[in-house]
This record gives structure tokens, sequence and C-alpha cells, in this order.
């Protein structure tokens, strides 16, 4: 068993082409003995964002807290604390932070 | 893409013998065409608790609000929003909320 509190996970800036204001923590992976799938957060400040892009695997989005936007294949979407994400592999998609305060993402991908 | 609000997941009462005050929503799953893993929110009530069970698939949890008691393994552990969790298969674990407000956790399984 793993016991942390996120924000105790160290957050390294994401340098991707793209990406701006975005800070991620991993926060179960198989350094933690994870066999399948690994969660991260992504916190985006104000008027940052992640790529817009896409990758052969899938998203299982929560949105933790903010407010944002999804940028979907063309299109916007608003989405808020609450908010569940499912993206599929190949689709392009981005989230922006449209707010004032931070926008943090548990986001989990497949392992490998 | 699947965009939904967690709230509007249609909740069940978890009847698992051993708990107690606890709503199940499944909040992204194969239906959705996820085809790896499994995220469900657990709406503890105050007083309320999961079962004290093992079984041999792993969990990924975010404490997503409240404050509650971890059992692992006959220890108690505190828990609060912000914790992360990460239970191997086969290890004994319940989560009980120790507090006066409800106890959301965010918890993933793999598929199948």
């Amino acid at each position: 068993m793993k016991l942390k509190y996120y924000k105790d996970v160290k957050g390294e800036p994401v340098d991707e082409i793209g990406a701006a204001k975005v800070t991620r923590r991993i926060l179960i992976s198989p350094e933690d003995g994870a066999p399948n799938f690994i969660m991260r957060v992504f916190e985006i400040e104000p008027s940052g964002h992640t790529p817009y892009h896409t990758h052969p695997f899938e998203h299982e989005v929560f949105v933790k807290s903010g407010t944002g936007t999804l940028v979907f294949e063309g299109k916007d979407y608003p989405v808020k604390a609450g908010n569940v994400v499912f993206i599929q592999g190949n689709e392009k998609h981005q989230f922006r932070n449209s707010g004032n305060e931070l926008l943090e993402i548990i986001c989990l991908i497949p392992k490998g």
C-alpha cells in the first residue's frame, strides 16, 4: 500500500511543445507497483494549457478543481470541477484554463 | 469522447456484506469504450464504510472530499481530501467515513 498527499509528490513543468503553465505530478505509477495504469495530476495555471495533440492511448480524466475548456477535435466544451472526461486513443484534445484559479485535472493512462 | 458531470451519473447503493451508507457511481467503463480500466466514485456518508475485504486486483484512489480512515491490514490511517492511495491486489482494506461530511473517493480498477 502507498498513501501520499498529492501536493507532496514532486511536480515537474510540462515542457512539451504546445504546453504552457502546466505542472505534472505522477501520483501512482509502476514505481509504486501499479501493474496496469498510471494516475497523474496536471495543474494548469490561468491562461495555461496542455498540448493540442493526439496519441494512441486513452485518457480517463476527473476535473478536481477550477474551470476550463476542453478543445476536442476543433470544438470547445466548458469543463469545471466534477466533470468526467473519457478520451479515446487518437482523438485530438487539449485542456485550457479559461478561469482565474488553478485548473487541476486527475488524468489516468494505461501503462506502457 | 464522453463528457459528464459525476453527480449526473446514476448512483447505486453498495449492498455488499460489510458495506454501509455507500453509493457507487460508475463514471467511465467499457460501456463508454474504455479499453483498460474503470473509474468509479464512492460516496460514503458519515459513519458509513466500504467492506473490509480483499480481491485480486488493485485500487488507485484519489480522495476527492471529506475525511476518513483507511483500515489496511489491521492498522488505521487517517485520510482526507487530496490523499492518494494505491492498494495492491490481495491487500485487505476498508474506507470508513470518520468525519461529519460526505467522504468521496475516486477509485479505479482494471477492466475484467
